[in-house]
């Protein structure tokens, strides 16, 4: 009944972003993106049918009642596909800064999800573990294949899943995350989803995205960065396009993330080729083939404004661990 | 065969951005503007048989034969009208910086159309004298008339014409320009202009900027600051959009615009109203009501990379002056 899981979180290429189905949690459109080998989130399920109340444990801090409510969901969902009751302690695990742009829920639902169902004894599929990560949390669905992902856009719960479009040994991308902000973001990605719909151009975007998954898969299976690097950039303009255009409009963008936005796409005139991405914050996820790492992580830290680069590679998937590692 | 014209720039609510009809400079949505007081070209046209061609003196310097060509060509649309051949000297000069985010062409043509048709001894109407102005440069229509003025989308090139809303009396808006870049921007508004139709979200920006006319139009005869502040705040980014989302993507904002859109928000919390608009460029037009100008010029002044704050009420149309004054 306990079973431990590392997850790594992921770097949207196109983005999840608008929802027809709040408590499914089924996209607008379907995503691709890449696990980061830097940022991983260690989880522990352990049922137990003493307490009274599930138990989770964040970072060594016991979260309070209310925080521990949408993890309780989602093990609830893990307890009634196992036909019981007992309740949970969960202790969880970041290596990576809050607040850093890194997507923490990805990680965090995946490895819950992963380790919570090994803890009640279910075997599942991976494409039945994406389904399920991805009630706890929509981008947590592509944590659990390996390497590139592929959300698919699905209108039932059962068609909106996760699969792996290549290993992450298939292309040595490099993701260097510029952190310009590290305070909590003045308005939270569920709300900027929930907004949506507000913006006039939110049935364009969705459109687009359906395109640019075909665009940037393709991509990938080819290793064509150029064509890869263009479509990403468009895409995540795109978010922030629906973010600026929601009402009430939210910019998260920092003075920073635009001087970095210029700076990429100047030093592309100048033959260093990389491109940014950007998820509902400030902080810059700027892609990179492995022979031109090291000079954009030197030009990175160099900016005015950028306070840290950190550094991944494509990850693995979600995998069990063996509890006596620990 | 000789006059002089004295006409202001102009701000606009919602902007002139692509066109239908590149040669009759026809746009695709109807656009609302404000004169600004502060910001005038004074031109005399002087009609004279004997020279061979057309001189251009603009700020004491006689322009080159390229710069020339497109004062040449409107001066041939007056000529065509008056019935004669003549060359013309053209004097020409701007009470304002370049590059400080007003619209030169704007004040140039209008005062050309205007002082070049009175030089020619034709009698316009206002609204012929818009049309002529807007052939020569598609905003400068909007100089024409005084105060708050509309340009009203047509298909043909009479029915695209401006006229006025209100007189500047009206209305005691102020337009604070916060300079933040003075050098050349790195793509002009034509060459923006001409790239409209790639960004996939045209189609609906123009849709909303029919209906922002409506909204602003409304809004200022009713003197309703918050719906057109909000209003003109939704329209100024929607221009961006499609800057942003054009192939290739422009980018013409620079940091300090982020800071200053944001800056502007953060006001409105703190009771001190006044919103933003932003032309083809990364300077900041905010607008505000004459009780608060003051406060915002000095916040305006206050931040990071702001060189200067340009401050301007609501402006007349294009007059004729008397020569006698010179």
């Amino acid at each position: 009944m306990k079973a431990t899981c590392v997850a790594t979180s992921n770097i949207a290429f196109v983005k999840y972003w608008g929802r027809i189905d709040d408590k499914l949690r089924l996209p607008m459109n379907g995503s691709v993106s890449m696990n980061i080998s830097g940022a991983t989130t260690t989880t522990t399920v352990e049922f137990d049918s003493s307490p009274d109340a599930d138990v989770v444990e964040l970072q060594g801090k016991t979260l309070d009642e209310q925080q521990i409510q949408r993890v309780s969901k989602h093990l609830d969902r893990i307890r009634q596909l196992a036909g019981f009751t007992s309740r949970a302690k969960v202790v969880s695990h970041n290596n990576f800064p809050m607040g850093a742009g890194i997507a923490s829920s990805a990680s965090a639902f995946a490895a819950l999800t992963v380790a919570g169902t090994a803890a009640a004894g279910l075997e599942l599929s991976e494409r039945d573990l994406t389904i399920l990560a991805r009630q706890g949390s929509g981008s947590a669905c592509r944590s659990v294949p390996a390497g590139f992902v592929q959300w698919h856009y699905g209108e039932t719960n059962e068609d909106s899943f996760a699969e792996q479009i290549a290993p992450p040994e298939h292309w040595n991308l490099h993701d260097l995350i510029a952190v310009v902000q590290t305070e909590h973001k003045a308005v939270s990605s569920a709300q900027g989803n929930a907004l949506v719909s507000t913006s006039p151009f939110n049935e364009v975007r969705v459109r687009e995205a359906h395109r640019s998954v075909e665009v940037i898969r393709r991509a990938i299976l080819d290793k064509d960065f150029t064509t890869f690097g263009e479509e990403i950039e468009r895409e995540a303009i795109r978010l922030h396009v629906i973010a600026m255009t929601s009402r009430p409009p939210i910019f998260y963008w920092s003075p920073v993330t635009l001087a970095i936005i210029q700076a990429v796409s100047q030093w592309r005139t100048e033959g260093l080729e990389s491109y940014y991405t950007i998820d509902a914050g400030a902080n810059v996820h700027v892609i990179v083939q492995a022979q031109d790492a090291e000079r954009v992580v030197q030009r990175l830290a160099a900016m005015d404004g950028v306070q840290d680069v950190l550094r991944n590679q494509p990850g693995q998937g979600a995998q069990l661990v063996n509890e006596h590692l620990f």
